[in-house]
């Protein structure tokens, strides 16, 4: 059998303190582990990624990884993803990607990602330069619509809430959600880091054949970056709402391809700062 | 005149919603902006990281990412730090530091480092077994003490909002704080990455000539992780508070290291999850 993921939450002791007075009590973390992900094809092995996630729907967090760098660009490709250990090893903490035939993957790019924390160029301009090819190879601007009302987006703090099982526990862990235009759930992944639980999210649509998700919408549980509206116009997602605040960076972005970005997503109150004309 | 860098927010128009009607309003989010840090030895010239930050206090980053990387160990050996531009660039999001003499920087130890989110390790094992070797290169297990009261600890909170300025006009920065023992503040430094937070702290302690920080506290805004302690631990600091949750490998370095690691840090209410002979 091969090795099993662990689960999301780790148990812990801990000295919980109340004006000024302590008692030690049990306690759950959210676990964070490290995942190496190889990629495996015809002309070679290699390690593409060590990321810091939380155990669980590690396959996702490949698939998603890879197609969000644009390794992987259609389900097809992927001829198994599997858990595997090197001897000495007791955690399955590397997950192994087995391509089919195909052209070698793009490793140079990958490379030149990794660089630092995903960013994606040398400057600013040059960055968004070469983010903006990808996209016009691929998808391009998005197109128009879907158009979704305001009680929808209300609604969507709330389904995202009641999904959530290891933060109940643990209060440590990023959420991405995607929901249809009438505020309905269909998937929610969450992890310690951000870009994963969206990785995993979108790897999930990618390995279900649901991508683009052009008639989706996200909603993560923090703040909007470059990072996550790069992966988000990637998958091709028109609509994507935040609780926190979005970065300049992230509003660019958005109003440079077309997405609606929603930010401070609480109740009834909510900031639109781009793509206005899907909000009914 | 070289060139300065932008200010830490960025002017947006927003339609601000509430119960279901939107007006357009002049909004301010966070600067985040590509930084990229390059290195200038007697041996060559490279480019070390490109991070997404939010501008000011680059030179406090650029060395804050060296000495947390562990390529350099002492202030003399910093020679210059500067904004350059490359032509054709208007933003100044190129930051060049000039190395004195002594050996060459350890840049194969750094690119593997880089390989993904600045994760240490392959696994979880090799990982903290790189970091412990590091670790106790250096500063080995942090020295007992100091002792610090739990209205100390319940104080901080407040006084990290008190200082912080961008935050309260974009909502969009995380935030990290230098305190005494006696709770006062001694440095607090902002951005849209909670690393960059934590380096540009870090890093003015390390210009000022003030590591290892061993009779002072930190306080972060959000969640305590792997990274997050990572760094603490190389600038030596024994207690550790954040106002969210710790992940579960936060937890095992605080405790394996020795530092008293706070979470959820709320008014009088606090859980202490290692390192419990610091609180009085």
């Amino acid at each position: 059998m091969p090795p099993q993921p662990r689960t999301g939450k780790t148990g812990t002791e801990v000295w919980r303190f109340e004006r000024g007075r302590g008692e030690a009590r049990p306690d759950n973390v959210a676990t964070e582990e490290p995942l190496e992900i190889r990629l495996l094809w015809e002309g070679g092995e290699r390690t593409v990624a060590v990321t810091m996630r939380t155990p669980g729907n590690d396959e996702e967090l490949a698939a998603g990884f890879l197609y969000a760098e644009g390794v992987v660009d259609r389900r097809e490709r992927i001829l198994a993803l599997r858990h595997v250990t090197d001897s000495g090893e007791t955690e399955p903490n590397i997950i192994e990607v087995e391509l089919g035939e195909g052209p070698d993957p793009n490793l140079p790019t990958l490379e030149r990602h990794f660089f630092s924390n995903s960013s994606c160029g040398v400057c600013g301009k040059a960055g968004l330069a070469a983010l903006q090819l990808r996209v016009t190879s691929g998808a391009g601007r998005l197109p128009p619509g879907p158009e979704v009302a305001p009680e929808i987006l209300s609604s969507l703090p709330d389904r995202l809430r009641e999904a959530q099982g290891i933060f109940e526990a643990t209060g440590g862990l990023h959420a991405a959600a995607l929901f249809d235009t009438s505020g309905g759930l269909l998937a929610l992944r969450e992890d310690v880091g951000r870009h994963n639980a969206l990785d995993k999210l979108f790897g999930w649509a990618f390995l279900q054949g649901l991508l683009p998700l052009h008639d989706h919408l996200v909603l993560v549980s923090g703040r909007s970056s470059y990072e996550i509206l790069q992966k988000c116009l990637v998958a091709g997602v028109p609509i994507l709402c935040a609780v926190s605040a979005p970065s300049s960076l992230a509003v660019e972005l958005a109003t440079r391809f077309g997405i609606t970005l929603v930010g401070f997503l609480r109740g009834d109150r909510f900031n639109v700062y781009s793509g206005i004309e899907r909000i009914s």
